[in-house]
């Protein structure tokens, strides 16, 4: 494998609200898509970070099967809940709306929840859900996404890998940050076995018979991804389960596009009708903060200070691989290998904003 | 296998809530505790059922370390949210109690969300979530457990099995009900298997090193369930986050014990200190509640109308096995294995309130 090159967070950040500026975007919403798109690097979450700047987003742009000047309506409102359209404008700009809205709701009210529809891909979820961090709330994320994952006993793509992020604030330690796909491994993981010509660990996908197999050309081509636990033997229908739900709030719910017919970001067809739902909880209205943090912090404590299994040296937290690589990031510049750079080349010259960023590192 | 006996459904509630007044539980809380468990066995849920009466409830009743005549403490309220402390009463008591009040909010106010400290093994999770559907709510209850999981990396108890209960009505058809342990499999599940003296499948739990292990003695030994998932490769901390985020409600959040420090319901030591979460939350404040039944319809259709895997014959929708068990259940009797039906004599015995019940079948 290349070497990756270095490039500084605040000149990459510069330059994608460049390009979203230049395909039509308000300054303000590229400062917004900008921010999302760079989190995900940060936390080394590289599969929904700048790589999909031009296929997610700019080239969609520019054919206009997403808006950049989308208005955002409100559908329903209660001093808790909110159902908005995002008017097909870019995932992140609804998504951290209907979130700050959402934050707005429990900071008065204890709670809210907000869903959306008429969005598109937002990046990743923990990205909002870490946005109630900031005002000691729990935060709640949840989006559909377009079909990959076979239902238990069924063999085609019906349901997204639909994740869940929560993030709830500790005291002196990090956050729990949960931000799970609800299936096994995302479809690129798959991809990338095919590269290496290695067989995937049986049970991350199945043919086109609905039959588990190791061959990631089979999953790929006709076959499905399994839900979180696998087949049926290893409760695979709990996963199937969860991915489900996600869509039921996004999809049903909200009034978005439901299973398969959620739209693929990488194509250049209109109307994804993407689905999110939000959720931020006033801690103070259960507990004592401060009481809640102390018992954060004893709980963490207690995991990470446990017998390991034999040959392991740590027990983790959920978010804090991510967060240990987003300060390293942070500091260093994001990582991004030279292919990606080309590409990132390559859309530059397609949207009149050439990517003339040099490497740090 | 012996065969069962089917014994009446009436019959069967008339006398735990006998079992219980003879305990000295207030008539209509006998009352609320026998629909709960009830509600485990017609589902088919046996677990959580009948058989637990005396091990679980009667037991503790009579030594003192479950209070038959508890009060529910009001600790904090919103409009939305409501803290219980229940005193250390029967947790169906209280469980039912809190649904109750969490969907008469989400009645008048959209949403409503209640924790509960304090409190004792409560049945099936399913059931509370369940008692939103009634009002076309969509219902959710969590609870957390004695530990049985470990962490991934870790080879120690410390997680309980954590279960996810969302029920989400629909219109024509069953509702969703997903009911899961965030485990893969119950740790009766392992008993089963070493009583067979057959190897459980690898991945379902770790030996007391932390390793996977196919021996269901070693797992039942000084080891542990695995999270749904299983090892780190199947992506088992997901499973992992699961049961953590649960008890990050119901133990941190309610102020109940967490972790290790869940009482086992099976034993006879004071306050088990239990917690619990539900939430309801107004379908109408997102949608109209018509056309989210018309769309629950059709997306149930197409999962259901999906092409199935070699050798399947039928997509479920979760909960929809369950419904058909309580269907046969409720017409056919309650099917009891004869060594249930002797404990349950056994127990009669010694709380004075003798079980006499004949089978119907």
């Amino acid at each position: 494998m290349q070497p990756t090159l270095r490039f500084s967070v605040q000149a990459l950040n510069d330059y994608i609200v460049r390009f979203f500026t230049r395909l039509g975007v308000p300054p303000a919403d590229a400062q917004t898509a900008a921010r999302v798109i760079l989190a995900a690097d940060l936390r080394g979450v590289d599969s929904h970070g700048i790589i999909r700047l031009y296929s997610y987003y700019g080239s969609r742009l520019l054919n206009g099967t997403i808006d950049p000047q989308a208005s955002i309506q409100v559908l329903r409102e209660t001093p808790v809940s909110l159902a908005l359209d995002g008017g097909n404008g870019l995932g992140q700009v609804v998504g951290e709306y209907a979130m700050r809205r959402c934050i707005e709701k429990a900071r008065s009210n204890a709670m809210g929840m907000v869903t959306v529809r008429g969005s598109n891909h937002y990046g990743i979820a923990g990205y909002y859900a870490m946005l109630a961090l900031e005002h000691n709330l729990i935060g709640i994320s949840l989006t559909n996404s377009q079909p990959l994952v076979a239902p238990t006993y069924g063999r085609t793509r019906l349901l997204g890998t639909n994740p869940i992020a929560v993030a709830i604030p500790a005291g002196e330690h990090l956050p729990y940050v949960l931000d799970m796909a609800t299936s096994i491994v995302p479809i690129g993981r798959i991809a990338v076995y095919e590269k290496m010509g290695k067989p995937v660990p049986l049970g991350w996908g199945l043919d086109q018979d609905g039959i588990a197999t190791t061959d990631p050309h089979a999953i790929q081509n006709g076959g499905a991804l399994f839900p979180l636990g696998g087949p049926a033997e290893m409760r695979g229908y709990k996963g199937y389960g969860l991915s489900l739900l996600v869509d039921l709030f996004c999809g049903v719910l909200a009034g978005a596009a439901i299973g398969p017919e959620v739209g693929d970001p990488s194509n250049k067809t209109p109307g994804a009708n993407v689905g999110h739902f939000f959720a931020a909880i006033d801690i103070s209205a259960f507990r004592d903060p401060l009481e809640f943090q102390q018992e954060m912090d004893r709980y963490i404590e207690l995991l990470k200070n446990a017998p390991k299994a034999i040959g392991e040296e740590r027990i983790y937290i959920h978010g804090e691989k991510e967060f240990e690589t987003a300060q390293r990031n942070q500091r260093e510049g994001i990582p991004l290998l030279p292919a990606v750079v080309d590409s990132l080349k390559e859309a530059g010259q397609l949207v009149g904003e050439p990517f003339d960023l040099q490497p740090v590192g």
